[in-house]
């Protein structure tokens, strides 16, 4: 199996950049669609644990949008073959009291495109980055 | 791409079961062997962000075996085609103060056989699950 085919890994930088637009605009509905409408589509949040496309869109809809804006560090792409790839980064919001957010996304590629098929994110009390990471 | 294909759905199930039973017995060198040995391996923590087998490996090792004991809820395992499942699973520690572990996994099958590459661990403090959840 191939790892980071160039013109993959691109289709999913472009999808994972898309998805982060959306988030931080709030457009629930490009939200939506960037994961897979299926039952075992599974995203553990920052509060709570949504199994299945429903609960995840029924959080969506019920989000604030205030304060999501939020910048990005570590982000790494890694894709498996021509149709899977995980996404990991960790991230950090103002106001957000310096915790360390981290989401780790796995997505797959079906005949409508790039879906995120699992997603887990959460924070941690931590504040700067240690000295050294790079 | 056919999802759930029963053999490919009882392998990844297989290596579940024998990375939950390495964990709990704090088997060091097994749990090493669950994870693909590479630098795009990714490991968000319980406390900690991992970036590469080397750092996860060095975390395993400077690991208290104590308290690993945990219970399962809600385990999921979704694969995709013949060589990508998603792993997820609520989970909870005695003495944990009631706080709801999450765990997710991607597993790719390689030559060497089905690996973790990408996990991200973390707890909720809530305590029981909502009336009415399955």
């Amino acid at each position: 199996m191939e790892i980071d085919i160039p013109e993959v890994k691109a289709e999913v930088e472009a999808a994972f950049a898309g998805y982060e637009a959306a988030l931080v605009a709030n457009d629930v509905a490009a939200l939506d669609g960037f994961f897979r409408a299926d039952a075992r589509t599974i995203r553990y949040g920052g509060g709570e644990n949504l199994y299945g496309i429903e609960e995840i869109r029924q959080f969506r809809k019920g989000r604030s949008p205030a304060g999501l804006a939020r910048t990005l560090e570590r982000t790494a792409i890694t894709t498996y073959g021509r149709d899977f790839a995980v996404a990991s980064t960790l991230f950090r919001r103002e106001g957000d009291g310096g915790r360390l957010g981290r989401q780790q996304q796995t997505w797959v590629r079906f005949p409508e495109g790039w879906r995120v098929v699992a997603a887990h994110v959460s924070t941690l009390p931590v504040s700067p980055l240690p000295v050294g990471t790079p």
